[in-house]
């Protein structure tokens, strides 16, 4: 019963057998094989518009050599006080960039808002070289604590972003949550909001490691392939990263897993507040972020469930995540457990 | 009858089977679950001392993350000419270092040599600020040209390194085949010759994408571990790193493997050399790289052989490339096609 | 009658003479001259205690390359909101420290308390490899807002840095104000306060351009010198950074050039609040931050001063800097100008 | 009596009155004042073309600052061995772009031959992401070894850089005394040959400390400012960097200085070369490199000069550098001397 990370899950089934289906031949290395050269017309099937992907194997260097091919060594890159670029992957935005610097901002559940958004931009322009120019805004879709931007949302940030002329990057480690949970078209909260690039997450989605870097605006292939090379991302047998990700978008295979991670967390979550939980703000992804009594906390954990505290959110608010593999009867299971004890 | 690289080759049924075996439940992330807790007493058993082991995905990855925790933003990395570092991995020892500057040496067939590597350091002594001063000294193992250096010819450059208080890298991208061919311990050119740190490959040999750096001073441990995670090195399923690493070290499959890429390329010597083709030099790894007579290298296209011509050797010299799972049978059945024809 | 900055004042009489004197004779480069070979025994008399200067030209390269000695590529380095390298010093902390992360903190008036301090560090405890980890803190003496922390309040942040194992930076654009106003020796809020670096600013206090980083941790020495030559902060005619120095310090000049500007500030602030401006907060220093009515606003702009409104303080709030040359008559005849008008 | 540099030379009379000139009122800072102002229209005068100058202290910060506007981090700049910015500037180039490599190649007397650049380039060609691919072609003028570079074979530079689509960079420490040297127009061997940018050295030849970069692409201005502000290489009291170029320029004093330095450079070398000296390659700036028996060098010592042994450069091979204040009349004094001994 784990509910600590998505992080946790394996590779599933699907992927798996993708894998299998490269172990056996010869072929050509650094992408120029069969399996590899399907991915631009997946994808642009997926988004239905022309896209360029370059896949990484982690969603930090999907993250970062996205940033570092949007924005100059002098600028900066607007994001949530909780996006994981500016909580959880060191200094490597500054890295890959050659210095760039986040300016996180503030926003209810992890979210900008457009108005603050815009109302932080004006007050960052015509500052001259002494001060950092925001050049990109990057939001995390769903985000770090599990909400979901509408395509409404997207598109009032993107439109800031082309008025004030500012590349607009998702972080998507969690996209497929999202798509799930707005029943959407992939594009309506993507290009058509006006993003350019997105890091489209897999691997806790069921992936083994893989996220791809998918560009809206093309032209930026030849930066980005770069920056992959020169970072030790660019895989020999990339075949591997390649069928990884067609198996993933085959027949709606990352829908599917995301609709079961997204179910599973309702699920819990409906077992959680029956005992008395109460939501720290809505959960609309494959994570919660609930307060448990220290009671009911207590008994959660005697009764086998692996699940974090969150101290930045408030006292006695915990974080529990679902993934592909959750089992709904271990939900039940789990509730019977707390329920007897 | 692809010759062209190693890095065509699929990855090999024990390290698919490792895979698999990681399929199905859950388990810790970042490197806490019970595979990854196996790598250094296994890698420790295996270079017969303790050692520090932190797995990546690329060769590229390995040996930039080792370097920057081996040299100052200011120092020189000194290397052969023909390094991966240098002339593979694009601006990669830079952006990884901080702006630590390759300096390039000669030497027959891809090795440093002690007497020169010595003189080269002699007159980099000094120099105050304005000069880069080497720092490490940075060798392939085997080289990049199929040759490899003998125990006696590391320890030599160990003890330059040792009396230069230089540090001693070694780019083990095909260290297997080395190992294969000089039938010695591992601990004999590594360690004991004063190497540092390796980064251990078994990409080219087998595995799906992973290359171990091995501290040999497993005080660089920290700085490794967070260069690889602001680079976006660290993979969330780390098991799926480590798992390969593990069905490699086992059993000594990594001999082996190496041994059967060895001997192929012998085969495809002698079946070459009957033919009339000559050494560019000697051929102690699994990689040849021959001059063949036009109308020669004609006949092996002819035939259905992939392989490159290496123009930096000179004219109508061309680099074969053997691997674990080159069919020994299609040597004998390329000399009948060339034969014939 | 120009307060906009003290970067508008012109070199002082004195060190003008300093550099006339070095106008006839050849000098060897790079700091191997007479002139440079005092400036550690003239810095370590001045603050009691052997320390290492190196002398830059501007306060931003000052402060970069101390900090780039201080801190790690990973690390994290906490300083207020309004700290110089927080907002005017565009991406050069990351640049020079190869990606270090800023951290900025609240406290009134521009200045770190303590306890906030603690709470903050506190709460960046033991969150591994993804997470930045806080290695130094910096402060700014006097502060941005023209406050000057007590040699309490430093020795209690010393004493945190100490027991949390990090860094201690001051950036003394302004040092001279501040000993000026406290009265102090140099030697109590700095190294006994546990300061290990400080860029000791001159220019805006009478130099043409130099800044001192003076090391109170002698052994950080190579490397700040490593880093400021490459940098391009290494003057070959280096005697023209030290012969300002050397005069800066001599028989106190740089704290009578203080004095004057911290006393023309009080009298222009006495000025002021007789015609009806208030204090943003308390004036210690040579900048001034007062609230003042619109048409008095206008009426001190009709009458020739030239000052900077600062609205991230509110609204109606203005910046005044007073400098070493600041003419006390004039500010008698502003007073004269605007009581008339 | 030294000939160890031209940086041993203080500032000569017509740039200390220009710094006297600025010792006495305020003045905006940070280039808005009157005296920077000017700067743009003096090179463009000068040049007889428009050019945009960004002024900085140091050589080192002028070469550098400008091939971070000419290259991209993943990039390779081709340069001479010999070239400062492979040899005198530690890890420089790599820090300010962030990570591009020099590519150094041979040439006589530290000259590049466009044919042999040509060859080397087209070596590089189509290489793909692991490779560094030329981005950029520098040359120093004069260069590091006292040799000028004619207006055609910068041309013919000039030319394989534009058919080759590379940037055309040129390390001007020296230019003066290569116009000099020529007799040519400024235009004839910048702009004309297809220079991009050129670092306009005056330190050496008479200013305290500043360096022009003089872009004839103005296009590259606002990264080039973007790249001194976050270096630290802003003067906040800019006009004193201002003040220099511009008195340097004024009246023609640069090639004044120039000349001087030549001339007594050709007297010294006549007074060596009629004691047996002889000259390693041709003298055409203010550097000599002769070869002197070793009796002569001790007597040259003997006699108080101060000059450097060149061992890249052979056995017995010494440097004489005149400057703008060589004594004529010391060079007699020294035949003397010699000649009695």
């Amino acid at each position: 019963m784990n509910f600590a990370s998505d992080n946790v899950s394996p590779l599933c089934p699907e992927i798996l057998s993708a894998l299998e289906h490269e172990a056996y031949g010869n072929a050509p290395a650094y992408g120029a094989d069969e399996t590899s050269r399907q991915l631009d017309a997946a994808f642009s099937e997926l988004f239905d518009r022309e896209v360029a992907v370059v896949p990484v194997a982690t969603g930090t260097a999907a993250n970062c050599i996205s940033l570092s091919a949007l924005v100059s060594p002098f600028g900066g890159i607007v994001c949530h006080h909780e996006a994981h670029i500016n909580e959880d992957e060191s200094t490597g935005v500054a890295f890959f960039t050659g210095g760039a610097k986040l300016m996180p901002v503030d926003g209810p559940a992890a979210k900008l808002e457009a108005d603050n958004l815009d109302a932080f931009l004006a007050s960052r322009v015509d500052r001259g070289v002494h001060s950092v120019a925001p050049e990109c805004v990057a939001i995390t879709q769903a985000t770090e604590l599990g909400t979901v931007y509408t395509a409404d949302e997207l598109a009032a940030i993107g439109a800031i972003c082309k008025k004030r002329d500012l590349r607009f990057f998702m972080d998507g480690a969690r996209f497929a949550n999202a798509v799930a949970h707005l029943g959407c078209h992939p594009a309506d909260i993507t290009w058509k909001a006006g993003v350019d690039a997105i890091s489209f997450g897999a691997t806790k989605n069921g992936a083994q490691a893989v996220d791809a870097i998918v560009l809206f605006d093309t032209s930026l292939r030849g930066r980005v392939e770069q920056a992959r090379k020169r970072s030790g991302h660019l895989y020999s047998k990339h075949r591997y990263l390649a069928s990884q990700l067609l198996a993933y978008v085959k027949d709606d295979l990352w829908l599917r897993n995301a609709r079961h991670a997204n179910g599973a967390a309702r699920t819990l979550c409906d077992m959680l507040v029956s005992h008395g939980a109460t939501l720290a703000h809505a959960a609309e992804g494959n994570e919660l972020f609930v307060k448990l009594a220290p009671e009911l906390a207590q008994r959660m954990r005697d009764a086998g469930a692996l699940f974090y505290p969150w101290p930045s959110l408030g006292a006695d608010i915990y974080r529990f995540v679902t993934a592909w593999n959750t089992d709904i009867a271990q939900i039940s299971e789990l509730n019977d457990r707390i329920t007897r004890n």
